[in-house]
């Protein structure tokens, strides 16, 4: 046996498929974006084996964390199919600031999983801009994450993404079903398009009916791909200019987050046993694209309704007495807030 | 046209290939399970959209969050070929666990993400248990998860997992580079297999080649899946055990968790500029299944150190005065430390 053919024979890790340089080199790249996220409170570099985070919160009577992980869906069909890959970890830190956001919480860091069949290093370094900027929006640390490349689970071209948030709020002002009750208003916020839910029935209706680069004339001018990509809102900011001004669970009953499951599937996990929903569901247009996927695809209403946000991306249960309040400081903030129903006995 | 024909032509979400029912079903199945974990800090009960835990931490000076995040790598394509799917949750808690030990910090809470081609309400529940029973073990509660079906991106019995925890330290007992020196002793604890890295290395060499479920003698009765699926170690209880007796950072001076990268890869991550490590490879034998990796891969020696923890699996940087202590320490509590060399300057 010559030393080509032993050579030929040899399993190593890179011809296993792992390549460990591209993970560094990617790590290499985006340190001063990760690093821009940083704070006081953080009290490590990016590269330890975990991330620390200071515990003290000076002026917080009772502090709870409040902590959640989600993904971003098939919604990375549609990134890789438009070859964009720099705004799918920025909806998946919007997603997770949301549904802490919903419990009275705001965040303090975000810690990232990337697994690809291949790694791609510039492909790599987009899909980690996309979580950097995501907390730079919602003033959080990117404080960890993992970048893993695992040939054999997905295609080479193919990945998933995974974050967890971690946020804090005072104990007396975490929102809960509690304090619901038959009369609130429910006033929505409008989403931007699917968000990061509902995108096994959008792909089917649309980017396999009509194509990813497809402009039908009801998207304006948009593709298919720029309208199913638009970045997931965060409701951070007007949000937390509510709670400067009213008061959590007195004034704003509760908060539901829009995602799988639609706006009845999400609100309803708000409500105590006795109470429902009465939703005006004509109280507000929905943007083109939900139209498209639902004529397209010859789409039932049920299922629109419990894949969609349908153009709302969350929903305030407000006190009766104050609901038109809090919607006025919303149009103030530049919200077009919509008075969508209100919560009856069932 | 009829009425049948136009069903045929809807595309509903479940046709999309999501179904939500089973993923309820699943979080009905893994709800006492789950419940199991929790302790008087957590203040929420799962399911809603964010989970709660207390952050008063009654004793601590000056807390200090300590996070990390992870995937079990390509140890899921074993797991998938063996039909078993009950431990790899436990190897990630286990393997989380450890990357915050090693600064220091005691777990106190994890969330995992749950992506499959096609959800399987047995396989999936089999996966939350693995998870369970991992929380239980490392005594931190299992706060929140997400399960996602992603038809399109995994085949429909592939998966991926990630898996993040939070932990606590006191600020003055975190452990870092800093305290490292020339002289000190490195004692490893030593590992049951691959724990949670190598996978696609050890797929090629032994998988690939033998099958999985061969049984060649040097394992002793076991198959290769059977050595290959051993739980990743949790080093938490023997950690804290010298902590009560030995101070943080005087007398043990840094810890490193042996992951990818290896004993080398992961232990100059906790030195300084200007140290390096004199190992003593002949110091321990290496259990069956890595020698028979290099034997049937034809596994050149630098991919073996790069890619696997040889035997090591979390390896302690003592006070060279404290040493034999520590050793002694670790004996009377069942396990095998091995003196396996120094840090010396470069």
């Amino acid at each position: 046996m010559t030393v080509t053919e032993e050579k030929e024979q040899m399993i190593t890790y890179e011809s296993a498929g792992v390549n460990i340089d591209a993970g560094e080199e990617v790590v290499r790249r985006i340190k001063p974006l990760v690093r821009r996220t940083f704070n006081s409170n953080v009290l490590t570099d990016i590269g330890g084996f975990g991330g620390l985070y200071d515990a003290n919160f000076p002026g917080m009577k009772s502090p709870v964390l409040v902590s959640s992980t989600d993904g971003v869906g098939t919604k990375i069909k549609v990134a890789i199919a438009a070859g964009k890959y720099d705004s799918v970890g920025h909806d998946l830190v919007n997603h997770c600031t949301n549904d802490i956001l919903v419990c009275g919480a705001k965040p303090i860091f975000f810690l990232d999983y990337f697994a690809s069949g291949k790694l791609n290093i510039e492909r790599g370094v987009d899909i980690i801009k996309g979580f950097a900027n995501g907390c730079e929006e919602n003033s959080c640390a990117l404080i960890g994450g993992e970048t893993a490349e695992m040939p054999g689970i997905y295609a080479e071209e193919d990945f998933d993404l995974a974050g967890t948030i971690v946020g804090i709020v005072e104990r007396d002002a975490i929102l809960s079903r509690e304090n619901v009750q038959a009369g609130d208003i429910l006033i929505g916020l409008r989403s931007n398009g699917l968000h990061t839910n509902g995108y096994s029935l959008a792909r089917k209706a649309l980017v396999d009916i009509l194509g990813i680069d497809a402009k039908p004339t009801e998207l304006n001018g948009e593709t298919i791909g720029e309208a199913l990509l638009k970045i997931h809102r965060s409701y951070l900011k007007p949000v937390l200019s509510l709670f400067e001004k009213f008061s959590p669970r007195e004034d704003i009953h509760a908060l539901s987050h829009i995602t799988g499951g639609g706006i009845i599937g999400n609100t309803s996990r708000v409500l105590s046993e006795g109470l429902k929903l009465d939703i005006n569901w004509n109280a507000w247009q929905r943007p083109a694209i939900f139209n498209l996927i639902q004529s397209v695809g010859n789409v039932p209403e049920e299922s629109m309704q419990k894949a969609l946000n349908l153009g709302i991306g969350l929903v305030i249960i407000a006190n009766a007495s104050r609901a038109d309040a809090i919607a006025q400081h919303l149009k103030d903030y530049g919200e077009e807030p919509v008075m969508m129903g209100r919560i009856v006995a069932k």
